[in-house]
């Protein structure tokens, strides 16, 4: 059994701490993974929040989920200077990548099943060459599937998926068009089918306006811009609802009806989802030819390094990549 | 004790059904209302989905209160034909009308404790003149509040205040302003102290934009419009917090923060509300010189006269205008 990649994020931020925390909830546990982070840094963060968690150098994947059990497994990736919680420093910006890219990289040759990204602040990056709007784009260039990437935000009660997700709502209406909601239903589509076993994936589509629009007293792109989308989509022979109000499509009873929904931008997705569940929510990137989960939080610097962070979400994003990988792995083992 | 006054909304809806079984609910209790309705058409109802509720026609609400105990108090408002479940008629339409003007002009003069309303079907009552918007802008003209009613919806968890209601997404962009942010937090803050009972209300101020903006990364309307009043707001003494990004402002940790949230767009409220609890809903008017408050759903044309309608927002509904107006009650007492 391989192990998933857990890189460091910011080790100014939780990252560090989460780390800890995961595998002390996991190493009973078949979801083994390995961190691509600074020992020495991991066991002096351990120390300082009173974490009984014993590191362990591993030089490959492999030794790692032998090891996970006893130890959390680390591939090293050293800091060029001692983190410092709550104070991000450039100096350790190469560190931060380097995980990112290894990681993903180990997960591209197979050698990990996928990799679990903890929160970083691209801000303290772009110094050292970090050139991308966020996380997400720059593991799509490191897989070239620029452009091809599609967020799902998962939780045990609710799967969204924006069309458009980190732009001004003002922009978010200016770009949204039938294009981008084809590219983001076909590719939840396709993940749900493959990734997470649901054989004939139901998808819900989200209106843009109050009452989707009231026929069109409160606003037309229902009927420009998402009709012909799901018409599209229904000739693909994707099972396709809506465009369905906002306010009355994230109840209980609708939840039962759409196994993701899709949703025109990125609060119409993301207020119900951590209104139901602040804590379970993990992001997952689709369109990538990796599975990669992160959890649903930023670097938290005003509470790092004191021991208090949540883990949560970030064992969620572990426990979602490890059911999604097994599937792959029975997937591709089937067609092999 | 005065009674609620009840009007009778479109009666080819669920509104009679609803008044029936809400009756049945509450007849024991001190939250007593009179039914501005047709006697015949409830009493035809009752028989037709197998409900027993006496009708007992009324002539004033004294006596409607004195009745509530053994039967449904009915001041009458004569329908012109019989009313056919589902299938709403013009014919009708000065009959919807008259029950919300005595039902407002009962409560205008202090007869009545205060106006529920059942679901009305605007575009029905286009031909009997009826040239508003909505019920809500009704209302207003009624009691000479026009511009001055503001939407809360209101359930067990969580209160919002929407400063732009029935607009496409794009319009409401479009015309949020400063002035309309300060118009819809200063009628909350004033009905909270009021009618709520709340000393020092806590309002939380939602961003527009995902993140909040993002210190302008993600759009600027949080700093161009929303500070603004903010600072006019905390000026006047107003508790005021924000603007919260609007993914994380309607967790439970958030939601003990604050009284009310004060929110962008019809969706940014109602998303959170209706998903947290579609049942228990109640729409409250503010800014109105009387108390109304309606269910939180419509005419349901689809499984109107089935006997299947859920009466819990009408009864909610009712439960909230009768302790707000106990408040005011209380207040006026001891003004006097």
């Amino acid at each position: 059994m391989l192990p998933l990649a857990l890189t460091m994020g910011d080790p100014a931020g939780i990252g560090g701490e989460l780390t800890l925390r995961a595998w002390q909830a996991l190493r009973g546990t078949a979801r083994c993974f390995v961190a691509l982070d600074d020992p020495d840094r991991l066991a002096a963060l351990a120390a300082t929040i009173g974490c009984d968690v014993p590191i362990r150098l591993v030089t490959d994947p492999v030794a790692a989920a032998e090891t996970f059990r006893d130890a959390l497994p680390v591939l090293p990736v050293r800091l060029a200077i001692p983190a410092v919680p709550g104070q991000p420093d450039k100096a350790n910006a190469r560190a931060v990548i380097e995980s990112i890219e290894r990681a993903t990289k180990l997960a591209l040759s197979n050698a990990v099943r996928g990799v679990v990204t903890n929160p970083i602040n691209k801000a303290a990056l772009y110094d050292a060459g970090f050139a991308y709007p966020g996380h997400t784009e720059f593991l799509a260039a490191l897989t070239g599937a620029q452009g091809k990437q599609v967020m799902m935000l998962a939780s045990p009660q609710l799967r969204v998926v924006p069309v458009t997700v980190h732009a001004s709502l003002r922009d978010s209406l200016a770009m949204l068009s039938t294009e981008m909601i084809l590219v983001a239903a076909r590719t939840a589509h396709a993940a749900l089918r493959r990734d997470f076993g649901i054989a004939r994936p139901r998808l819900a589509m989200a209106g843009l306006n109050p009452h989707a629009g009231e026929q069109g007293a409160l606003g037309d792109e229902e009927t420009t811009i998402i009709a012909p989308a799901m018409a599209a989509l229904r000739a693909e022979g994707i099972d396709v609802s809506g465009p369905w109000p906002p306010d009355t499509m994230f109840t209980a009873a609708a939840r039962t009806r759409y196994d993701v929904a899709i949703c025109m931008y990125h609060d119409q997705g993301l207020i119900p989802l951590k209104t139901l569940d602040m804590d379970h929510g993990v992001n997952v990137t689709l369109g990538l030819p990796i599975v990669r989960t992160s959890p649903d939080h930023g670097t938290a610097y005003d509470i790092a390094g004191k021991g208090v962070a949540d883990p949560t979400s970030l064992i969620a994003a572990i426990e979602l990549a490890a059911s999604l990988t097994a599937r792959r792995a029975v997937a591709l083992g089937s067609a092999a």
